[in-house]
């Protein structure tokens, strides 16, 4: 017996005049999604509790059956972990964007968050920014490195640091660059935020007379000449699905957090080839790429990301195209296993990103479900609408990898 | 008003092809569970929570509202309540087996875990046993009960004792009798783990020399020359039923188990004649035993076992058998009832065990309740399909408890 686990990113979604009042998976043409949800049952799940809107990090790790208000220590872990980057327990790792900065009367002004987001220099920058040595802290080693694009991860290594730091991003273009501050009033805090407010200034002073940001003025392009950094994160302490179930298990996901997330709790990582996690990724390449795995896995996790960026780009009709590719992924995956005596299948969403908010909302999401054994519900379409009324009733995230573990024998009896 | 309980034992089941498609619910012919149904309000419920496997004891505290995960400490002292053993706090039970050992180079492999079932001499071995003399603490005492066929307690009573030891059981035929182990570092498992691995071994001599055994082997029985211990427990500390709620309430059930845990809640324990817990229970005895003991209680609990063990056997055909027995219990009650100005009833499972697993598993069982003042739903017909679609939606089982309080008008409000 062996489980996919399907999470397509921001799915779920609201009502949309423009598209009949139906929502994105409503006006989709979903054979392959429809047809899982006949066979099998369907229910509504709130990731983390209702009302509450998911970051993608808290919503995987509750999904993959981990307390998120337990476990969660940051985002910045699983962005190192997904790009290859190695940590060890207790280093801060930040999510950081190579941007443009311009100085003001007042401080540095944040003129584009991606540096123009085509950064070839990438590499050479991330160098040049592993040569300052810090000064505030003397036993506390930085290493940065470069991933696609204006992306890259900051990591601290040393003692006494913490993730309890703010960001030096803003998060919208035109504010003004911040201090890192303590989140709370421990020494490491305040040590952690001073190390980075040291880091954001020296890195802007490093980058900013550098010949290669010269050249990319010349040629047009805006300079990378600072650094943003945000989603503070150390290694959260989680026994991992291989250990905790006795499960092999293994992730197919195109972007860093994802991967991450699924590095951190034991998953092998897979990249199928032409996934790009944007509008033009190769859905089929997806599937394929998880239908081979599949024979030494007892669990694959798919991450589909497009129909979120449809959601965040408010595009509704960008969503149901992606869906579509949604459901073609399912359709090359219905393919390829057998739900009457050997697989399971499961789909359901990180969180709903409403294309009318652009941004994670806290609606619950649809899921569906299939396999032997499966109890058949009356829903025969899966989308938000229908699923309310599936036999699976109203789930959390975290109930998913109990019941999916309960049908590969995998759960303990609790009790006599 | 009053509440009468059912619990049909691992009722749960999964879609079965040889029943075309349907569970043995769906199945079996029950116009009476399917006339609660129609009066009444459905649902479905995770005993535990979702996709976790519910033991028989951990199923019974939730549902008999107590949080297992709080208050659970194995099953033992169940088991001693249950057989009408009266053990203190901090006393440790464990369910033992008379069983056939086979002396190896490597120790003692387990021949059969019943000793050939059939034990007249089980009263007098345990006699024997009970003349034994602790060395490894002499502040600490035993008592060896034998109950019916190769089943009995064991009791130690004396300062430091844990429950926390694993069995010397090991479960399956074939394997070697296994040292009992602490399960955490404190000072008391260890203690105990060296107890029991001491009478374990004393059990085997005093046993495997006696001449009850000797006649036991020249009639072509197998010996009872070892006993099996298992699921150590001391006696959890719950406010009973009757102080939490100041009602009075009473079991009918037939095996230990059953009748401990509703012992340990405050229940007053009461055996049907004929009521043999197995497929030739007599179940309209079981009824009329509930109707007689109901004008003195405010809540009367019914364990109704047969459906569990039609699970255990993996046999559909008669789990269905076994589930119109069942409904004929609810049509006697139905007689002798009034759900429009008196009495309430709810029917449900402890947990699922399907025919195809032949072990207990984590979906969700069907719920039905009708009384004075319950709301009805749509639902006509009482199944695990069915109840998907009820009005009480998915509750936990520790939720049961509190909603026939409130019925009978002994919850209290909380707030004002």
């Amino acid at each position: 017996m062996k489980v996919l686990l399907i999470v397509s990113d921001g799915l779920g979604d609201r009502p949309i005049r423009e598209l009949g009042g139906r929502t994105p998976l409503q006006a989709a043409n979903t054979p392959n999604l429809d047809h899982v949800a006949k066979i099998g049952c369907c229910g509504i799940m709130d990731t983390i509790s209702p009302g509450i809107p998911p970051g993608s990090d808290t919503a995987h790790l509750a999904i993959f059956g981990y307390d998120p208000y337990e476990c969660y220590t940051g985002r910045g872990a699983f962005e190192a972990l997904g790009m290859g980057i190695n940590i060890k327990p207790g280093d801060v790792a930040f999510r950081a964007n190579f941007a443009t900065l311009e100085a003001r009367e007042s401080g540095l002004l944040v003129r584009d968050r991606r540096a123009g987001r085509r950064l070839p220099e990438g590499d050479r920058l991330a160098e040049k920014l592993n040569q300052y040595r810090l000064k505030t802290a003397k036993d506390v080693e930085f290493r940065f490195e470069h991933s696609v694009e204006h992306r890259g991860v900051l990591v601290l290594s040393g003692p006494g640091l913490s993730y309890r730091v703010s960001d030096t991003d803003p998060h919208e273009t035109g504010e003004m660059l911040r201090e890192s501050k303590p989140l709370d009033s421990s020494e490491e805090a305040r040590k952690t935020a001073k190390i980075v407010n040291e880091l954001s200034a020296a890195f802007h002073q490093i980058l900013d007379g550098d010949p290669l940001n010269r050249e990319r003025i010349s040629r047009g392009d805006p300079p990378a000449n600072g650094v943003l950094l945000r989603g503070a994160g150390i290694l959260p302490e989680v026994t991992p699905l291989t250990e905790r179930y006795g499960i092999s298990c293994s992730c197919v996901a195109a972007a860093a957090l994802y991967r991450g997330v699924a590095a951190a709790v034991g998953m092998k990582l897979y990249r199928a080839p032409g996934d790009t996690g944007s509008y033009d990724t190769d859905e089929e390449s997806i599937a394929e790429t998880a239908l081979r795995i599949l024979p030494e896995n007892d669990l694959v996790f798919i991450h589909f990301k497009p129909t979120d960026n449809a959601g965040h780009d408010g595009d509704p009709e960008t969503k149901v195209k992606m869906i579509e590719k949604l459901d073609n992924i399912m359709g090359k995956l219905l393919n390829g296993i057998d739900l009457e005596n050997e697989h399971y299948v499961i789909l359901t969403a990180d969180h709903t990103t409403p294309c009318a908010v652009r941004e994670h909302t806290g609606e619950p999401v649809p899921l569906e479900m299939a396999g032997p054994g499966v109890r058949p519900d009356k829903i025969a379409a899966f989308s938000e609408i229908d699923c309310q009324n599936g036999g699976l009733g109203r789930l959390r995230g975290k109930d998913i990898m109990p019941i999916m573990m309960d049908y590969l024998g995998k759960a303990k009896i609790f009790g006599s």
